[in-house]
């Protein structure tokens, strides 16, 4: 069976790591038909449209699209793609990789973030001319469906249970709400929590990594706390994630285009191509995708690496070095 | 002229901190009455109240409160409190120390926090069986006046200007009406800013936090990026705040009760010491306060150290030894 992939490789180091992904999935024997389409800042400059309705439509159809990164445009370019593949989840790995520098090489969570409301539900009004308001929206429904996700992401592996990270104290309806649902939910399903506030979170992860394994949170809190453990591990250069929704997905690196770097072609494709490998494991390609995650891996510790890891590889290097290693 | 100070030393081992702060503040030559008040969950367990309006009128007119810690009910004792002296920022410095270790050392940063809207606004509703809303509030003129207060507080000493971190890149109107106001105050004041994503800034500042000087923020970007720095520090021992008003003001440590160590004896008084050195330098001892600083700093170098921070003393011994250096 041939499975088509909308591929948007976006501006910057997105023309670059978009294409290693890509190289890398053709070098494995799962049948992939790519389809390019376009997206982010040059798009804008060239139609006045940051997300061609094009884009837009192919990513709703297709079983799974590979996003690289965009420019200025970006909250213009991914909240919609998020929805368009009708996503309810954000899974983003936080790991620290042996051989790369990191503040925290102990590091080793996944965040399970809400990605469809929290304050990116986005009612936003100007009442007067002093105040302004934001509506954010927490559903019962919304919270249930990434809980129950939560859950299943749980039971296969050796995992303790799941770490609710919230602001309940002060948001107590809301996020009281969230809490709530999340643990109902957990009991149901015979899954341990337990639960911290976000910002004791974010001291907490500093001085200790391995208290966190897998953490739910709202939206807000998952954008930010998993930014927070990138840094922990050494850069967004590394972390992949995937935009689950109940017929497709999309993969993405977390980080942006970095435009002080693009088109020297030295940008690390790390991010993407483990962004790559989750596409094959949500395809049910386990083995092709574990092979990918042992390679980048290796090639983590043993090089070739890109400047950003403190090597003088090109992106070419690396990514050929991946594939080599499959 | 003598000053009078509510202090209140609330629950757990602000029951042993804030005296030892007091202790301090004795042994300066500066003119000081302390009256003490409740607050907490103990008050809240005898009286079915966590902050006695007795509480809340005492530091609703002295000059300075002194507040030391609370447990499961702080959100219902600070947050009011705050209310009471009218405060419009607080501020959270964030440094490292000699001889404590921190995963990164070389942190050496203020944030001003938006100390009265935001999420803290707090109008939730339960709109249906499945919905909660939680309208988010900003306001140009709460925006204002922290712009104005980072442009005085930066004027006197040695600061690049501001950064601005911020999420307007999904909350347009009400972050972008944040991040507006205080470019434009701040250009009026000849004071430079940039600006960083606060998703951003959590990955950049454990990758380098020398990049960040004096960040201002919104209330809940506040709340968990000083937090954040709190954890690149060595923990929250550390951490003190002023939440200043516009007559008058309320200084706390950063850190909760720690029930688990609470009554030992051993719990570490820095954050509540340099909190009131704050309170000092708010009053306008600036030597007397800058006496305290440096006594604190050189018994966190040189010791004696309570075991949070690997030593074996007690709250007392750290007190006395402060005293002694002053
Ligand atoms: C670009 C922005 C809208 C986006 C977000 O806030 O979700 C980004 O920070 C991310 O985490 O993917
Ligand atoms: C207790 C809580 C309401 C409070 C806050 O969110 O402001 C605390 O986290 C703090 O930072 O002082």
């Amino acid at each position: 069976m041939t499975h088509e992939i909308v591929v948007i490789p976006g501006d910057g180091i997105g023309q670059e790591v978009t294409p290693a992904a890509v190289e890398v999935l053709e070098a494995t024997d799962v049948d992939l038909e790519f389809v390019e389409a376009e997206a982010g800042d040059a798009v804008q400059e060239a139609t006045g449209e940051a997300l061609p309705q094009e884009t837009y439509d192919l990513a709703a159809e297709a079983e799974a699209t590979l996003f690289g990164a965009v420019g200025e445009t970006a909250a213009d370019v991914i909240l919609p793609l998020r929805d368009a593949v009708d996503s309810f989840v954000n899974v983003r790995p936080a790991k620290a990789y042996p051989g790369v520098d990191a503040v925290r090489p102990e590091t080793d969570m996944v965040f399970l973030r809400e990605n469809t409301e929290g304050v990116y539900a986005g009612h936003e009004d100007r009442l007067t001319d002093d105040v302004s308001t934001l509506t954010r929206v927490v559903t019962e429904s919304a919270s249930r469906e990434l809980a129950e996700f939560a859950c299943e992401y749980v039971a296969g592996d050796d995992h303790d249970g799941v770490t609710i990270a919230h602001k309940a104290n002060v948001m107590r309806e809301t996020d009281g709400l969230f809490r709530d649902t999340v643990v109902d939910v957990a009991d149901d399903n015979g899954v341990e929590t337990d639960e911290v506030l976000m910002d004791a979170f974010a001291t907490r992860v500093c001085l200790d990594p391995t208290q966190f394994d897998v953490v739910v949170c709202p939206n807000l809190a998952g954008d930010v706390l998993s930014d927070l453990a990138a840094g922990l591990v050494g850069g967004l250069g590394l972390l992949p994630s995937a935009n689950i929704g109940h017929e497709r997905a999309l993969f993405e690196p977390v980080h942006g285009s970095a435009p002080d770097i693009a088109g020297e072609g030295i940008s690390n494709p790390a991010a993407t191509i483990i962004s790559a490998a989750m596409l094959l494991e949500y395809l049910g390609y386990d083995d092709q995708a574990a092979a990918i995650h042992t390679a980048v891996e290796e090639t983590l510790e043993d090089g070739p690496r890109t400047p950003d890891l403190g090597g003088d590889a090109a992106t070419e290097d690396v990514t050929e070095a991946v594939i080599d290693r499959l």
